[in-house]
């Protein structure tokens, strides 16, 4: 079963990564490595191969893949000679990239998307796409009624200038555009994407799935094994404190206080999620350009056990965010495939396992999310 | 259901605090925080209460439970207010323990302990009683011909004196003493113990319980959790190497290269166990006196990401080894008794979750132990 | 040579283990672990004795020494024991602790902490009195004229009313008071202090020292140590960050978004003195309340071997603030009060050896300004 | 000047690191990072240039200065865009490459080397040679009389044959021959060496500066301005612990007992000598093949506080290996060169700043070495 998946930010670190990633499995140049969907309890599962993967996607800035993934060669990121014996494959990749579409309203926008990604469809001869965004993380946007309903969105869409405040914040009008084009619809930042109300309206309208939000991928997917921990352990966990550092793309938008302050809070949420109730401390992000990629997260864990006594566990990730983060893209592509294949529609709540900060009420231990995982994609 | 709990290695410090702790429960003095049969999961479970335990034990070095008390306090181990405040408490505990008997030949030693262990069970009219291995770590044992059965091993323990090479180490007399007492058995600690064939036959003879090995209290209680992280997200360990410092009696006895050897091993069997390859890197164990009982650990791991990208986790675990171990003796105690009264006989294999190196063919991962655990404990 | 050591934030954690300290060294219940003043090099050098040091001082909110001491002792920041056996020596010293004055004018409020002062001097026959502000940091003030010359300065402290926006922070009130009762002023803190040209021109009026800022106590001493480290190795360093977690009064005063700035800039700009420019990366600073004065820091520093090659190193802090401020105090008084008695008036250069952010244009490497310490104390 | 470097172990990762590097600087491709005697204070001093630098050297086992380089790019050590730049430089390095000797006796041999120095000093028309031992790390040699004195030596060198054991161990034997051609000698690792009373003799009678011992490039270095730290601040460390894991054939060898001792036991030396006690706790070598070059290295340091208050500093240091080390190989060839030119004899105790072990009693805080360093190189 072929299948497409369309990346919003397809110019970016996580895009180019998952891209060349999925040729080089293609090519049979590497093994899926950090792919979960690639673990033997899900091998029989029947996904789209990783072989079976088209790519296209918009950017806002367009740059060619050949020289994206160079440059993150370069950085350390992707083995270089890996993108050098892909080198021939760029091209055909590169043909499917367009610029964001910019209407006169956010309703032409939209139809723009929709006709960009159908069109894509059409000329690969593709059942199923997914719309995935894997854009730099956008700040909160501000309340707006127009959010609450569906027909009284497509109304606010169409009479809002692109001169005046916009309706929807960008990952929520790709969401819309997708659902509107019939395809699936992953956000693996932490912008709004899906979730509002009028958006879950137009996807169960249509029939069709929506995983979410900010993907797993350092500091929180260790808070989601060590915090279950403390919990089987009956141990009271006093404080939690995080300092993040990482440059990128990424690291430069976060910097900016409204981002930093949604990205923070969902860290902490996954542990007031497992314990029970917030410890002491909080989350810090700070911007060091020469990290690029390669993220690095410091933790300190204050404890007490047994009749008081103070301990701690400290420890430090050092991981490369696109590194970690394309594997899950391509986990999430299957995964996303499959379930709008067999019918499901509405937000996939057993895709919690990729997320920081998941749709529907779940448990946050990984443990139990995985167990999930397993049993949504195996079936009954 | 009052029941008792024989303690080998009672002076020390785990037994001591485990004394403390009990008896600070049972005076409504501190809150079962590091007790996971405390869990709200295993609230209903039909135990024997915190203080509803009887403590006795055997040790080879005697000294007050108000000494060691006032010497963990000062070490900061123990608050110095709940010694104070137990302080009337000690004398009748210090009644119960017993300098380790010592006859001609070990079938007279083994007559001895059990004798001990019948007069305290009669004393107090204990239904059941639980004999658990505290003591410092035994260097491995020769094989010997008679650890295969029963009746071979009697017939050496009988006419091997004690001024030749022992049949049996230490931990496996008094397991075999305690089942000729009609006690369970629990290795709290790496040696022997229970873990030759002619005392699981002798265990199956009489239809009695046994547990062990090795309390999983610090880096080991992490590896359980972190490697299975890895193996979720189908992430390929390169490395894994622990040095582990610590004070106090065991540090030192692990400072013997034959100890050490043992316990590293057993620290690196998890890993095997639950990435199911074993990666480079070994465990070391340093003794530095001045730590006392406040070992710490740091382990670092690296390993490959998505398209072979190198990353490293490193953590740093600062814990009190006593108060990390107590709770676990006393979940350990009320669930053994538990499982002795409701006729289970043999290795308590769902009790894996308490140690570095399990009884049985389990899962090393943390939360398929503690689901194993609560199956057990909540019954059918 | 009796010295009076008047504290500004007399009833504090810093004042009160300065205090407790000095009464433990004068009564041969410790050593002066941490008194630089007591290195062997030092040993000879003609200062007063910590036996000779009288101390009074002054808060805005009061609370007996004993009680503060004993809920440092039960923090684990002072031995219990050692509080305990000074019971009887704390009620001479909290009859010398006054609450800070407050009249209609910040003229009037200067001339009655000039007159406790003056007062606490004579009672004790001292001939010399050092005033140390070791209160929590202020916000940095805004800038007024009056801080450009004696003269206008006391113009102003006579009429601006206490309801109008005062001319002079406290810390800066202080330093001006001490300067009116002929004693030295040391500022422990990131505050103002005697940072002003009206208050330089009282003091080289009055012949009186000074020194200052912001006592060198954890993550700024190691980055004093390893920078160096880095220049003397002609290492580039790429980035250098830092997270602070402390809690604690100064903890919950610092997470003020103005102060945390204050202190963050003086953090870096250690290391552009010493490195010669300014790496990547900053300082955070976090208040974690359960970890009290136990300050905990970690520090990332990334640098270029040679040939481009990427290293890093990291390190983890945690000491005890008050623990590690209070002996440096006792130094500095005795610095302090040995200097004025020689004559010496105006910035206390080469006290730089104590302060994050020192008078003066002064070496920031620790090796630098021990020599130059060791030089003023012991003399041509 | 143009000065020869001739390398013992010259296929290794030091020898290919120095020589790239060098090769690099000649060609202007890379700036002298890392090479402390192109620091500031230094540039001033009349030493052989770096690109007057001429190499050859011996090794036990051949391999292209090419290839090696080669693997070292791709493990990361050295960037690939360099060893391609340089690749037409490589064929005449390798030109001067010679396996090491081999001949009936132990004088047979040294002749040999002395032979093959000669001949690269007369082809290259080199005023100085320097003979710098990188090879790797030598198991400790049994003492033997003969290194007593220079006659005894030379006739035990005569008659004792290749199937006995050996006199001197090799990094002694190539001391031996360096002097006897007329060479200056340093030795990079913990080997013996120079240091035998004989090879002292030698060395003054033909007036040759030697130095050594074990360059120092990672956690020692840190030893070096740390334990100062403490000794300043007049502070009592209680424990210093070091784990060291690494990989490359440094580490493969060290895994050996022998080696290791001899490594740990300079390392914990350098304590003793900065603090004037040896504190709690030791240092552990740990092989883990897939480090490669990077080692990283953990240290847990724990001290007292004023009035006892227990506090801990740990880090991690994560480096590679051969170029931290290369760089100082250059600066030590420029150095000893010009050393040997100003009529230098004997150990070059001022050299103590580039050595864990150094010669001569002299301090071990890097601050003071460095200024002796300056000094030296300086001159009067």
């Amino acid at each position: 079963m072929r299948a497409g998946v369309w990346l919003i930010g397809a110019c970016g670190s996580v895009a180019t990564t998952t891209i060349v990633g999925a040729l080089a499995l293609r090519n049979g140049l590497a093994d899926p490595v950090g792919c979960v969907t690639a673990h033997p309890a899900l091998r029989e599962v029947p996904l789209p191969g990783f072989a079976d993967l088209v790519f296209g996607g918009h950017d806002v800035v367009m740059s060619p893949v050949a020289k994206k993934a160079g440059q993150l060669a370069a950085a350390g990121v992707l083995p270089a000679r890996l993108v050098e014996a892909l080198d021939a494959e760029f091209g055909q990749v590169a043909a499917e990239l367009r610029p964001a579409p910019a209407g006169a309203t956010q309703a032409q926008t939209a139809a723009g998307i929709a006709r960009d990604i159908t069109s894509f469809a059409r000329r690969h001869r593709l059942d199923r796409v997914v719309v995935i965004n894997v854009a730099s993380t956008e700040p909160a946007p501000r309340p707006h009624p127009a959010h609450a309903g569906l027909a009284t969105l497509e109304k606010a869409l169409e009479t809002t200038l692109a001169s005046q405040e916009q309706v929807l914040p960008p990952s929520s009008l790709y969401a819309y555009a997708a659902f509107r084009a019939g395809c699936s619809y992953v956000d693996f930042t932490p912008s709004t994407g899906a979730r509002l109300p009028a958006l879950a309206e137009l996807a169960r309208d249509r029939g069709l799935p929506y995983a979410g939000h900010d993907g797993k991928t350092g500091e929180t997917l260790l808070k989601s094994v060590l915090a279950p921990m403390f919990v089987m352990r009956n141990l009271a966990v006093r404080s939690w404190s995080g300092a993040n550092l990482l440059g990128g793309g990424d690291g430069a938008n976060l910097a900016d206080p409204g981002a930093n302050a949604a990205k923070s809070a969902s860290k902490q949420r996954v542990l007031n999620e497992i314990l029970g109730y917030l410890p002491d401390g909080g989350t810090s992000i700070g911007y060091v350009a020469s990290l690029g990629d390669f993220k690095t997260a410091w933790d300190l864990v204050t404890f007490s056990g047994f009749l008081g006594t103070p301990m701690r566990v400290q420890f430090t990730w050092e991981g490369c965010d696109s590194a970690l983060a394309a594997p899950l893209v391509l986990d999430l592509a299957r995964s996303t495939v499959a379930a709008h294949e067999a019918g499901h529609a509405g937000p996939l709540v057993p895709l919690a396992y990729f997320f920081k900060d998941p749709l529907g009420d779940t448990d946050h231990a990984l443990h139990a999310q995985w167990e999930a995982l397993c049993a949504f994609l195996t079936g009954p």
